[in-house]
């Protein structure tokens, strides 16, 4: 069974989290909370969401499994203002998900989880540079090197003690070089990959500009990016893949 | 003769009403206000509009009819500011209207309205339930039942003393129920009724979210929406044609 | 050498002012300040740009040329907040122009000043009316136009004192008078003369509402349209010639 009340926003932001990567996606309704993790059509880019039993209005689950069309449940989710609640209620027998916004019932035919991508493990990779930054400035260093490349080169230079990222087009180039001092943390180890600009531009878009992100990198490894959702309790952890560095 | 002034914004609204059905109306300039009838090229939408002398800031005319091109007439209203004035001034001779907002002229050639759809009567209809509802309360609906459908069920209930939305799709379902408390007022006969949502979407973008509308119901029988415009000083009413009921 | 700090908003509107007819620049770096001029592929519009040292925060030029994307230039400028401050660097060597917003390093290639199309002169007319008028007229009158036509006469009429904007479309006609009362100022002269609305348009995007554009007239010539930017610390004039009158 599963029956829970949430603010419009909470799972707003919840599905766009996943949605940046993939169209439908399973969703655990553990008695903890919620928990999805989905890997895109390419294998390239990662997600692994948690919220919280805490982090809704009121929560009941024990423990099943859903596979949802993740484009319908966020225009759904879209149509209520950002401060009302949104009802869900599992029809187990239907097998139809019951979405209410103030009166207004949405029933959702949902997917059987067996035809749904398989769900990715992330693994536990042990890289050597540990960053915390402001989603802004993943904004601008995206924002930018967008206007030069189709890829992006995150790493950290040990010494000097810098996160930096670089974009090289054919004729212009973009560089940005954080220290400690403009970063919220900075643990330093020699690092450097290069990734597909496409996904990290799409995983921006989920990511608060006013989040602090942790961001984990290692040499020609994927790449983590850590961040709370609602107000700390829930979280998504992204992975990307790295590119072949080009010579 | 007819020469007018009045705030933008009303003949914004007042055009908008017209236009989200038909390019093109004859408009009556009588000494009591302007009338406009007019119904779309199907047959299936009609809207009877008012607005009375007393809703312009200076009115003048003695009867006369002029057919004019409304998407023009809406572009020429919509370079206005909502509080500017807009002085009209039909010359007879050369059957244009003129149209002046702030020191600038827009002289618009008018068209005969002889070569204008003829004008639909909208008929009295005895319909058994009468719902008095927000137009934010229509707007929410119909956004819902685009999500699954292209066509919509309004209905009242007269056993339960509720009033119903319903939109079928192939997978998912929308169903709104709102009650006496939910709603301004409910005459409750049995009603039950399936309409074009297309029709329905561009009469709902002409209804203020907060005007009180007065919906007119009955069993596989048109439907009527009235709500006041300019204060009161001015009325629209639409008139939809009903599907026939798939089964 | 070149190396100068200006506030993003005076960069912008610096580079949109010449964006509006031409997709590349000459920049002349003179020691009291940045010139460029610029005539669009049909040598229909033309423009004289100058922002002074005194507009940047700091200003060194020795008197260099450089050729630049203005489109790129314009979408780099556009990364950085109104209020940030960008840097600018020209590395004679690699002939390259170092763009930096707040730690963000932009490299721009530059272009070969050879391979743009020549400079042109802005010859010294003399016109019979001067019309100061504020950038809200201007972009009035130049949209109603557009509703009917795509040309616009401009003129003054000597007697009368007035300055007026006709368009004349098919069926309809657009036509503002305004006299010395709704004018900043009105040297009356006798002038008329018929324009491309295309790049009165474009001209228009580029003027500030507030601004107080001197608009030089005369019969069957060009037109010069003139206003200030950074606070009185750079100027803009444009000058569009004139098209054959229709009769």
């Amino acid at each position: 069974m599963f029956k829970a009340i949430v603010r419009a926003e909470r799972l707003q932001s919840t599905l766009d989290s996943v949605g940046v990567l993939v169209d439908e996606c399973k969703i655990h309704l553990d008695e903890g909370g919620i928990e999805i993790r989905a890997v895109d059509p390419a294998n390239v880019g990662m997600v692994d969401l948690s919220l919280d039993a805490d982090a809704f209005e009121s929560y009941e689950a024990d423990g099943g499994l859903i596979g949802v069309n993740l484009v319908r449940l966020q225009d759904i989710a879209g149509m209520a203002d950002s401060d009302q609640l949104v009802e869900l209620e599992l029809d187990e027998e239907t097998r139809k998900l019951h979405i209410s916004i103030d009166g207004l019932e949405y029933t959702l035919a949902l997917i059987d989880p067996e035809s749904i991508r398989e769900e990715p493990d992330l693994p536990d990779l042990d890289l050597s540079s540990t960053i915390v930054i402001e989603g802004r400035d993943i904004d601008r260093a995206v924002t930018a090197a967008d206007m030069v490349s189709d890829h992006i080169e995150l790493g950290v230079d040990e010494a000097d003690g810098v996160f930096y990222v670089k974009a090289e087009g054919d004729t212009d180039d973009v560089h940005l070089e954080l220290d400690g001092d403009d970063l919220i943390d900075l643990v330093a180890g020699e690092a450097s990959s290069l990734f597909s600009l496409d996904y990290l531009q799409d995983m921006n878009k989920a990511i608060p500009k006013d989040a602090e992100v942790t961001m984990e990198l290692g040499e020609e490894f994927p790449v983590k990016l850590h961040f709370d959702i609602a107000e700390g309790e829930g979280a998504v952890t992204y992975m990307l893949a790295p590119r072949i560095q080009s010579n």
